[in-house]
């Protein structure tokens, strides 16, 4: 489990169970550290190259996991006095890449699918979803290239 | 939301919102009447043809998903005093037939992979896995045809 440059973001590796029959993904378990508490999970998809951004959630905080496919994460901290303020992180989550990228609220989100074949993230977050509590900018609305 | 022939166990349909850039699928929210706690989310993936059974669980609650594939399920109620004792219950579900399966404890369960591409699904339990709870008889161990 590794703290990254946004301050309050953290990877994750997650445990494969290989077997001939199939195989087990470890997703997330109430006494890991990142838990936060369980409002809701669902899933999204999105398609080679396309990218869904940028999300701003006020307060939940988001437990990412792809399982299928390849995403690009991108998250960018623009909170004042943070200490990573100003901060870009990326990341390429894959089952290659098994991890889980846990977002904490007031940080800005985006991802894009990296495999022509099914991208699927699961999100394991702390509450239901709730528009008014998400912000958002047009994709072209920041220096990220 | 449907009971079923097993008493506890319940199929609710799960909403799908499909957009050009990629699909959302919910998979459970704190506040549905079948959330009765969360404990760990993991995937599991089974072949086409190959089948995972048979397992009871003493104490935890399944929630099962099938985001990718077709997989299906059997449920098999033997508890004393049950209303639906001697009752099996089968369904296939995929994002075709997208609904959760809530299993309940102490009721056998096992799934076998339908569809000859990838078959994944994700169970969000109330409990952490406890090798402990989990009871297993051989695959062949049944009437169940």
């Amino acid at each position: 489990m590794g703290q990254l440059n946004i301050d309050g973001a953290v990877l994750t590796p997650l445990k494969k169970i290989l077997s001939p029959q199939g195989n087990i993904y470890h997703g997330m378990k109430k006494s890991e550290d990142t838990f936060v508490g369980f409002g809701e999970a669902y899933f999204s998809t999105v398609k080679n190259n396309e990218i869904k951004a940028w999300k701003r959630h006020q307060r939940m905080t988001l437990n990412l996991m792809v399982p299928v496919g390849k995403i690009k994460f991108v998250l960018f901290d623009d909170r004042k006095n943070s200490a990573t303020e100003g901060n870009f992180f990326e990341v390429e989550l894959s089952l290659k890449n098994y991890q889980r990228l846990t977002v904490p609220p007031k940080i800005w989100c985006g991802f894009q699918g990296k495999s022509q074949e099914l991208n699927i993230l699961l999100n394991i977050a702390n509450l239901e979803h709730d528009q008014k509590e998400v912000d958002k900018l047009d994709i072209h609305v920041s220096n990220y290239q």
